[in-house]
């Protein structure tokens, strides 16, 4: 059994992991660290906390940074920072960690969707010059963004691969001109309680490509965030992310 | 064999039908009805036409529909009219022609296509109310209209059957609002050589129901006007179109 | 708010619907009954109900009916019957039943399955001699039953509309012939957590007209018993199935 | 423009690249060589060839391999091979050609589906453990081969990445047991006049990544040979294939 301490564990995915890791028969809960305590076997911070773990998971806020890498440092432990909203010098420091310890730093957690960026790379590099490019993206009726982040991502990935980059079309109601090759359409489908799903679309000369991922729940963030557990606590110190989990 | 004479047999679609019916084991072409008269067996109007037929099928042109009428009344032939771009008082005309003949009429005759409307039909009065509609087509590269012709009847389609007329959205691009129920939401791919799909989706909670039409080629209109053909020639003298077909 | 009392309220699905319910706008739980209270507001049998409710829905055993249906008919309550596993004889009561009150009965309570059903009655009798039928149903990696219940289902419902039966194929390897026209395909894909998801493809020359649905949870049983509350408490007595409420 | 000498070029597949070419800005065809002479510039063997060109495609018979080749080494002209059943020795010979000219060999001309066994390659060894395998096919109602060959170099591709063998499953009709992790499932779906599709599906917990392939005619093998013309004109003798132009 993989010892893991959580970090943020009674933030929205701090719970989700916690179920998952209750449910696997390969990782134990061994504590958490939560601003808001609210449970047995839960500190308010890295102080605290005795036990000793084989990795940190971290799914809680920028400010937890600091403490939590002190922490890892102190003690050698591996770390998975799954939390959003770094500022340029917070990254520069969690890579700077990769010093001492292994860290391991995605800012999305779903193994599908990191594999999606990797298969849409290799497709890209080799069907561009002669392929239509597409993005179809499918969520709730709630959702306010669109396009969703993941999108853009796909579409921002897909332009650092190119010397000639592709302008993003949302819309080509009533322009009445055929389609550019230099254009990515993306579209934005909303309803009722689809959890998400993206689909890159190359289309070519009486041949096409279909790439799609689709979450079904939110736990695939939880899911992705073990797995890189697993990865980060055979490694050496360094600082690795999704792209060197995924050529393992 | 049912005998067939093709009225408007050089043009682009009487080219495809000639083709069809001439590796179709049910139907002989007569002979053919051209302004420009290119080969064998064809005339250069009804006047000059004296070969017996079972049905005359029509993917002329709108000057046409006269002496195209007055001929089937008066050998008491039934007609399947293709021809797209009548005014109201042509309209008017083909459907006063069935006191006499049986008049097939349809402006779209992919069978698929208005099978796929009868199914829309269908589930929007089931759904309306509980699930969010969208529409997506997905069209070649070279094609200047968006959204289709299709999508736009697909669209009215729903829009008649409901109380509250819902609203066609092309883009949500930074809307930074969540979908409106009012909203049905047309999604406009092109790319590559694509002839012609329409996907309409309903989706609701935790529940999700599709319709899917695909074209693979522009013959599927031959092969509507064929199965038109084989159900006039057995109908009385009136005025018929797709639904009277499919209902059958 | 339509008053609820619910049969088997402590069963997997009875326990999904009170959920759905104390989730909702519409519906009010007043009261279950159950074999193994464990709740407040609970009776092991109809004779303790005191509570008037709107309608009755059923999620319990075939052992059941006899008392709730005198329950029913001596209060005039209509009741929605989701319980599976009748014999032909508990059929024909509660056919009978109808002679006095409101009954609404169904062995599949999803709206969009029963939906499924009528659009490929629709499809069938159109496309039937000229396209070829397949079906295709995903579900999760623990599921023992293959084909599921609900394909069987379909293509029961497809050839009790024909003259001449077609016959299911499950697998083609090796055979080294041509699709016979007179036969289904039935694919049953399995992975994962996928809760299910069945498809009809019709495929004719040049032209594919699929039809889809997809379950993303248990819970759209639930919201079918409550639509069908909702079409139940508003006829007169009688027997009436899915089939009469997507009529409407 | 670049020249092309097309080996086999009243086949089936050098008449389709003789019209690939007719209609590109890129290719000029120089001259056909051909067992059965039908047309002006058209030979009948290699001796007779007296027009440069810039590489010779081959689309015909393994018979035609050695005076192909001496032709290439005597004029030092790259070749694309697309011939195929060629025996063991045959392709030792195609390997040591290129050792004097630049030799490109594939025994499946489509870009797409060689693109797709890559992006499949990549796929599987990041979630083959936790994900489970399946295979659609989709092909017309004449194809007499179940599964496509298509379908069973996907397969091969995926068991040559992994250590335990995956075991193919091509029905499981009343097995009366849940899913193997061993298994692929490999279903063949047959209808209508659909040319050739083939989509990987890799389902986990909550998460699918679909890869789909979809050829709406043969041209596309054209392409591909003249895709890889245009690679291998570039390239110092050596023996190349699919993998080479697509690491491009």
């Amino acid at each position: 059994m993989i010892k893991v301490t959580l970090n943020g564990s009674n933030g929205k995915m701090g719970r989700v992991l916690s179920k998952v890791i209750h449910e696997s028969n390969e990782f134990e809960l061994v504590t958490g660290i939560s601003r808001s305590i609210s449970s047995l076997n839960t500190y308010s911070s890295f102080d605290e906390l005795s036990e000793a773990s084989d990795v940190i998971i971290d799914f809680s806020h920028p400010t937890q940074l600091l403490p939590m890498l002190n922490y890892c440092k102190k003690h050698h432990v591996p770390v998975v920072i799954a939390t959003t909203g770094y500022s340029d010098e917070e990254l520069r420091i969690i890579h700077e960690a990769g010093a001492y310890i292994p860290v391991f730093y995605s800012p999305n957690m779903s193994l599908g969707v990191n594999l999606l960026l990797e298969l849409v790379s290799k497709a890209t590099v080799v069907l561009e010059d002669q392929f239509d490019i597409e993005i179809i993206e499918r969520h709730h009726n709630k959702k306010i963004d669109a396009p969703s982040g993941t999108a853009l991502l796909i579409a921002n990935t897909i332009n650092r691969l190119l010397e000639n980059q592709k302008s993003l079309v949302y819309s080509r109601q009533d322009k009445k001109v055929a389609r550019d090759p230099s254009e990515i359409g993306i579209m934005c489908l909303r309803g009722g309680t689809i959890v998400g799903e993206h689909e890159v679309v190359y289309i070519g000369n009486d041949e096409i490509i279909e790439i799609k991922h689709t979450a079904l729940s939110k736990e695939i963030f939880a899911y992705g965030a073990l797995r890189a557990a697993k990865f980060i606590i055979k490694q050496n110190p360094g600082y690795y992310g999704m792209k060197d989990m995924l050529k393992e």
